[in-house]
């Protein structure tokens, strides 16, 4: 039987992967601060804290996990960038994949960003873009990974690094970019938005969430991209906000400056997870914003 | 009062700098899982073990210092390269700087490695050469440093990062290349060598203690070579001891294979601890081994 342990499985992306975890054939062991309201039947919930090696450890030994999705990080928006707690992230990191290891642990997947790569490129690319991290945040996770790729290659688990880009969804905290639109435009409040010419690759949770559980079932080892490949301006984005909600009134590009060092292009190659771990989101871009509408309509 | 922290203090450097330390004005606290015989009057010792997180932040609490000399790791000779424990002592390392700001401190040094540079290139220099290490000792030494840089940047904590090449000198393991043959050509044994045209950095453990020491008095930020600059191969060095004890027909050099994946080239340029810390070893290679070929004749 897959036993598999999912870390941060309350969070934004953690508890998408419950359900798809489930339909894959996963016995899934779950662990969270909090028990997120609504969460699917038949999850073996774990509520503890991992930061706590004592705690973590024991926890592993008790479930021994033959997978393992690590989510959990600290991702408070606009603080995660550089915060302290980015650090004690990559030791309980370290700690946890040592354990699952112990515990007899097969196959392991972490949830990496797109803040590893340097910026300055144009297409991020696993094999060839440099990984110069420009931020606390990526650096923590990219040496995460340059610790945790060879380590579990010499302890016989099978192990790869998905990189996370842009993504948007259900329960998103308000403040970042999608939500804020949406809300401003529900409430028929002005949305004040920079010009909105960055080029980026959004993904709606519930994808980010799959091409997780698809890359887990996958033998691919290493660090992959998970990215639609179809990259879009935030303008882009808006409007198609604006025009989902009749609203195009109050959505007022260029009212707000660009944050400084915004990188104006963050995209990536989707190759490895398309022809490699053989997966395509279910969503274009308009069906996940559609969803993400309704979703905020009934939770604003 | 200048008031500093050195771990890994009773080890084959460590315990190299605490009188130079000593001599540089500083009040000296020296934390090892024992305390060498023969260390010098007026150390303040502590007998902990650094990887005890709960340990480690109390000791730091009440020692309160200004300076962090972090020499402590997992050194086992011919284990460390590719050990578990390299991860135990980036999780450590990471808690010990974190505690080292709560405390108030403002100067750190610690110990890195020529391993953390790809091998493949001729001189490794801090700002141009590739950080591809081959082993994880060297995956995880350069992990730590990509995240204690900028973690100690934005606490207020100047920080530098020493690089060590090769080294020699009293107390170093016995199955080590020096020691090796000084103990073979003393007690008239055959030396059995590899061919010895590997090109290598040599320098006498108290001048890279010294060089530490140098490093932690001056502001000189980031990655430092703690190099002599004068490379030297194998066969030179090994031809060198059996010239000073007049035994050259037990140095039987060519009569064992070179390790696989031995790296024919490790050398690097001495450029920033020559001019930018303004530190020289005081030893030549000539003198260093003399002194070593003399301790050894008293401690075989």
């Amino acid at each position: 039987v897959k036993k598999v342990l999912v870390t941060g499985a309350g969070g934004f992306i953690g508890r998408q992967s419950l359900s798809p975890l489930q339909a894959a054939g996963y016995d899934v062991h779950a662990v969270s601060l909090d028990i997120p309201a609504g969460s699917p039947d038949g999850i073996a919930w774990y509520t503890e804290n991992l930061l706590n090696e004592n705690v973590m450890s024991s926890l592993v030994d008790k479930i021994r996990p033959t997978h393992l999705l690590h989510f959990a990080w600290y991702a408070v928006p606009g603080k995660f960038w550089n915060a302290e707690e980015n650090l004690d992230w990559v030791s309980a990191s370290i700690a946890l994949t040592k354990s699952f290891h112990r515990a007899g642990g097969k196959r392991a997947v972490f949830a990496g960003t797109c803040a590893e790569y340097e910026w300055s490129q144009a297409v991020c690319d696993e094999t060839s873009t440099p990984l110069r991290p420009a931020n606390l945040y990526g650096i923590c996770k990219n040496s995460l990974q340059q610790i945790v790729t060879p380590y579990t290659k010499m302890s016989g688990i099978s192990s790869a690094w998905g990189r996370i880009f842009h993504l948007y969804g259900p329960h998103e905290a308000p403040s970042r970019f999608v939500p804020a639109v949406i809300r401003a435009l529900l409430t028929n409040t002005d949305a004040r938005c920079t010009k909105g010419d960055q080029l980026r690759d959004f993904m709606h949770v519930s994808d980010v969430a799959a091409a997780f559980v698809a890359l887990l079932s996958s033998p691919v080892e290493g660090p992959v991209n998970i990215i639609s490949g179809k990259p879009v301006t935030l303008a882009d984005v808006a409007g198609l906000i604006a025009r989902k909600l009749n609203n195009s009134g109050r959505l007022q590009l260029g009212s707000i400056p660009a944050p400084p060092n915004d990188p104006p292009i963050i995209v990536g190659s989707s190759k490895r997870l398309n022809d490699e771990v053989g997966w395509h989101p279910a969503r274009s871009l308009e069906q996940g914003i559609e969803e993400t509408i309704t979703w905020w309509r009934n939770n604003l």
